[in-house]
């Protein structure tokens, strides 16, 4: 038996035809189109695509999306997608006559390292990807678990400094945990550092590169240089504030951070994150382990793959 | 048909004779005494107190507990109990000889508000009890829910200021709800505006009572003092910071604010916590009414009295 898992973010489309065995047998990969019509027909010629190439054909899709979704599969509310009230999964039945389960991306990424990766030995885990943003996914005995209504695990969206500065891609918020620690927080804190030291390493590359990444200053810091490690750390320790919060509000078994902050980066951000939930959870709250993803940029189709084989369980 | 329903809190054990309908029949109240032993045969005591004086024998005690406790019942953590590593349930069977539940304090709380008080027409809530610390509990359809473990739902230590003071009660964190929002806090920023402002209202009270507290704040405040009046502004707005975490993470339908500092001084916090959170919620978490409790000290008992039938049930 086949499925295919899709994974649709901001910026790219990810497809695969996932096997027994969860072993992927074919993949695909394109640019998410800016309308909401032309993204649901990509991600239908993508199935299509893996479909015509299977062995047999896949027996459902499942869908993880960039978007907070209501208890029935409705798209409620999308930084960087055009599906704000359309059901992705009911569209998608409809046009390629296989069922089609959806969930939220950082979700699905949650269930898969739940499932098959950093998480497997665990009753309870929460997966933070650190990326440009920060997404999130908690899952109990093996489901998801979104709170009370399927709005909830914005786990990005939790506050750390009250008078922070603005949150990220729509959020009316300050301070949350996704505007001091994710890429584009570190971008922002390397540029100030940059202003700040005309004669640093960091004001050197931003001369060079005309503009800082987060992945610079990973580079920097891997070369040894103190500011660049320092931004890092910074950003690690509002993380493990956030970890505290969440680890006295959801008691999970282990956190696993993922993401390029998370992969790429490594102990410069997870270090410092584990150290600060460690000082700040309450006592029988703090000895979950923090630890690095494991299954990458694959959690996402590896996930949705999941959600298609139980739609047709 | 009559249960028990025993509130073990800080300071005081209150029980009542909880009969048909949720009717309060009787009810005691004693000081907690400091020593475990003691306490549970304070409240063996209180039971059978009751039980001599009921129509008909009551056939379970539920007891709601100022303590984390593990998903057996056993006492992990607390801050003014002398209980850990202690089993209160399974010990008060023993000695009573009836079935006895156990839920922590607050979790048991808001357990009767989202049964009989002010959440009791929503499918989901969230309850924080404010007084002289931060308690919380989440209920979904009908039914406590405490994370993964029995250990989370510590709503209190969601942090709001990551440099903010020191957390109170053996929390180790810094900037806690509890450390912005409680009576705890409201009584600390009231000296610190006295000392700066010794002409003011808040020095001339604390002058005659040689000490302020959160109660002279609210008096104040109802007074019309404008000093008074922007502490506790400024305690609803972190409170409601810790509304908009909790929103993005457990999306509930409603949430009920309870105890003192909830009750007693109402729309100078409740107003001020309400706005702040609709402001930084993400919109589809935004919506939920943020209400008085209203059970008052009563919701301890008759939550507590909830656990017993269920556990006959």
């Amino acid at each position: 038996m086949s499925v295919v898992g899709v994974d649709v973010g901001g910026t790219k489309i990810a497809a695969a035809l996932v096997g027994t065995g969860h072993a992927i047998l074919d993949a695909r990969r394109t640019p998410t189109p800016s309308d909401g019509d032309a993204l649901l027909r990509e991600v239908a010629r993508l199935v299509d695509e893996l479909c015509a190439g299977a062995a047999s054909p896949p027996v459902a899709v499942g869908l993880g999306i960039a978007s907070l979704l209501d208890d029935h599969g409705r798209a409620l509310w999308s930084t960087h997608l055009d599906i704000a009230d359309r059901m992705p999964a009911a569209e998608l039945t409809a046009m390629l006559g296989i069922p089609v389960a959806v969930g939220n991306d950082a979700n699905v990424a949650a269930l898969a390292e739940a499932r098959l990766g950093a998480a497997r030995a665990h009753r309870s885990s929460i997966t933070l990807t650190v990326g440009t943003g920060i997404g999130g996914g908690v899952v109990i005995d093996g489901r998801i678990f979104r709170g009370a209504r399927a709005s909830g695990a914005e786990l990005g969206h939790v506050v750390v400094d009250a008078d922070g500065p603005p949150c990220l891609g729509g959020c009316p918020s300050r301070g949350c945990v996704e505007a001091m620690s994710s890429g584009t927080a570190v971008a922002r804190e390397a540029r100030a550092l940059a202003a700040a030291d005309p004669g640093g390493r960091l004001a050197q590359v931003q001369g060079e590169r005309g503009a800082l990444t987060a992945e610079d200053v990973a580079a920097l810091a891997r070369g040894g240089d103190s500011a660049s490690i320092a931004i890092l750390a910074a950003a690690g320790r509002y993380l493990g504030v956030a970890l505290a919060s969440l680890a006295n509000v959801l008691s999970p078994d282990i956190f696993v951070i993922g993401g390029g902050m998370g992969s790429a980066v490594g102990e410069f951000v997870l270090g410092p994150a584990r150290e600060e939930y460690r000082r700040r959870a309450l006592p029988p709250n703090a000895s979950a382990p923090v630890v690095a993803a494991e299954l990458g940029s694959q959690a996402g189709v590896l996930g949705a793959a999941i959600l298609a084989a139980e739609a047709v369980a």
